[in-house]
């Protein structure tokens, strides 16, 4: 729980993460959820805005490397590098979306880059679910790992 | 400029459009410009957080589709279905995207296609630019043109 507080406090610094009213809702070390109530994210058409999905779905992803990154003592920036997203259906819900590392990375392997290097890349998969459980859009990115302030 | 005005209109329906301030800034036929100040989208970093980026992209992409429609006297609905996204460096400036069809589209054969099918794609290519002029971030992202209230 320490952990998400301290990833909310984190959203509380930024302006548009707080108009979107996204908060960390679950993590059980592997898996970041997030949230964030329709009324604060419509576009004109009552369901959720695509960038406030994709905004979400990046925060998940970049709050999952910062948690892991934590959970181990390293004290380094993330950014997101590139992302591929898509939209599956229109969501008429509140935004909930998880994120966790891409099946194929190895995070002692990112973790021994980033010591030996400064500098590391790790992939993340995001979906964003209703409330049935029904994917409504996902995201794979790359987020970056950098030592320092760059 | 009854475009982006119509355009501002429909902004000013969706809460984290306004929360971010995004607004059209310019729109000569073929390209449209959106602009929003850094103060209302700033991330732990001081600098742009990664969902208004994309935000302001998608948005922007979105909004080339809405004119290019209204451009024709067509009225259908647009949703972004898929986009690739690549942050090249962070933006300590205010965020401005600018949005055309994709080099290998043709408007006539979009609109020839919802015309006989009531639903139509077609690719739009975005940049963001700090005020010197580097590229800080791209989109290619794909809408879908469809009929009616679906």
């Amino acid at each position: 729980m320490t952990d998400m507080t301290a990833l909310d406090a984190l959203f509380a610094t930024m302006p548009p993460v707080v108009a979107m009213q996204i908060r960390a809702s679950h993590f059980d070390g592997e898996r970041l959820q997030l949230e964030a109530p329709l009324s604060a994210n419509l576009n004109d058409k009552g369901c959720a805005f695509g960038g406030s999905l994709v905004s979400v779905m990046t925060l998940a992803g970049w709050g999952r490397v910062v948690l892991g990154l934590e959970a181990v003592g390293i004290k380094a920036e993330v950014y997101v590098a590139d992302s591929q997203v898509r939209y599956l259906a229109p969501l008429f819900e509140d935004l909930r979306a998880s994120a966790s590392l891409a099946a194929e990375e190895d995070w002692g392997v990112v973790l021994n880059r980033f010591r030996e290097r400064g500098r590391s890349r790790v992939m993340v998969d995001v979906a964003m679910a209703d409330a049935s459980g029904r994917i409504v859009a996902t995201m794979s990115a790359r987020y970056a790992i950098l030592n320092g302030h760059e």
